[in-house]
């Protein structure tokens, strides 16, 4: 934030994240800022650091002189405690992705849920969100699921292999959306409710290099239907060639990738980054990085 | 070292290391270079942070991403302990300010020695090392020692107001340049001393901002002697001024303090940087600093 030498020290903290792009897109856009920007990775599993003891690793970031940290699996809860303050968007989502260290102290905020709604408008911007289907009701499942109700969703099913998981999300949305309808569902149900829905948002880790395939029936598919995968490595999944196949317009898990990123620079920096810029960038480095 | 993205986080352990110069030298040259170059003071006393918790603060350093850190007072001695592996310079000195986190460990160097040789050098090419006086026997003074038994001095005078300390010094020099005639003396013998020496150094405290003065009488200097400062801040002290309208040749701490950085980025990066770059740009910060 207020840094006298313009430069800037910020880390990624989570279990695997040594191949995360986040760290890369963040320098490059701080070299094309003028700033000293270094972002590193802190893998908790190559630390062997458990993940409780992200209260202690964001004491010593702040020590050691970061400005801020991006949190991610399986700390985006856990940190929350170890917090001075937290913005209301994070607070109700109950998720925290972005920390920066203030002279208010730690303070926590969710770029997952409004980089999926920057990146939701710029790559699908007339899309119909009256019935959206959202597949799979973990964590960034909820942020995506939060960010349709904000971007105007009238109506939401939350469908997880994990029915009861899916009610509590689904009602946790009602709470903090009453004027939406969310209704949770079964995966059996797909064939009733895709036929008649705008959209659906895939957010399961199926399609990812690790777990290959599609999470549900491409039959489904139907060219009325818009198809958004959070998915991003691979960025062209199974689902959204099926999808493509199918008329469906697409948006791939890139999107979110990048304004995550973006709307996380921005805070960190207080300055507006190129949004395009980062998101060329990111798919350069995605498309030449191995699998 | 071997950084895939050539962005180098380092840092600065002491106490009272707020106002130090050494990270906006190692930023200015990094940019210099194209690097994403991060330095980051990490001040003991602000932090509350005892001395002893220097392993502590290495483990986390190294931990959260850092490439080095430079370690100045009070922890030059209590840091090797906590070293996988000293450079020989360094632990025949008993002292390290600089400690890479390589992959065979952390690496303990000391460049105050090294930066001393080459400022002087630098500075005072050819001047004569037959007979050189030493003024103060702390770490400073050590490293200073070292550098100028390596140099080529023959005969040293080790004055301290703690005249065991010096004796004591004087001992561990012999041991390690048997060749070298060292000997411990006190303040009150500078009168005989100095008219038959060829240089003087001083490295006490005195001359600093917050200890005015000068150490000892500038009556005893005369033009056939040089006269080196290492304290730096301010650039020119009483000493120095003192030194010139007595006719000697003069070397400010400026050279050190530039020197032990200019080694350490070396180290550090594996690139030779400017030297004559870093210290204009050194000299114009410490000469538009508040003092």
């Amino acid at each position: 934030m207020s840094n006298p030498t313009s430069s800037h020290l910020v880390g990624l903290i989570g279990t695997g994240v040594g191949p995360s792009l986040t760290p890369a897109m963040h320098m490059a856009e701080g070299r094309a800022h003028g700033l000293d920007y270094v972002y590193r990775p802190i893998d908790l599993t190559s630390l062997s650091l458990a993940p409780e003891r992200v209260g202690e690793v964001l004491t010593w970031a702040r020590m050691l002189g970061f400005d801020a940290v991006n949190v991610t699996h399986p700390c985006k809860q856990l940190v929350i405690e170890h917090l001075d303050a937290i913005d209301p968007v994070a607070a109700d989502l109950g998720a925290v992705n972005t920390v920066l260290f203030t002279e208010a102290g730690a303070v926590g905020h969710n770029t997952d849920t409004t980089g999926f709604a920057h990146g939701f408008t710029e790559g699908l911007p007339d899309a119909r969100l009256d019935h959206v289907v959202l597949v799979g009701a973990g964590g960034a499942g909820t942020a995506v699921a939060d960010a349709l109700l904000r971007l105007g969703c009238t109506h939401l099913t939350v469908v997880d292999l994990d029915v009861d998981r899916a009610s509590t999300v689904a009602r946790e949305l009602v709470g903090r959306h009453p004027l939406a309808q969310v209704d949770a569902s079964s995966f059996d149900k797909l064939s009733i409710l895709l036929p008649h829905s705008d959209g659906v948002v895939h957010a399961t880790p199926t399609g990812m290099a690790a777990h290959p395939g599609v999470a549900f029936d491409p039959a489904l598919l139907h060219p009325d239907l818009w198809v958004a995968d959070i998915v991003y490595r691979p960025l062209d999944t199974a689902l959204l060639a099926a999808a493509r196949a199918a008329g469906c317009r697409t948006l791939d898990g890139g999107h979110m990738a990048v304004h995550q990123a973006v709307d996380a620079f921005a805070l960190i920096t207080g300055l507006t980054p190129d949004a395009d810029r980062m998101s060329q960038h990111f798919r350069r480095l995605a498309t030449n990085q191995p699998r």
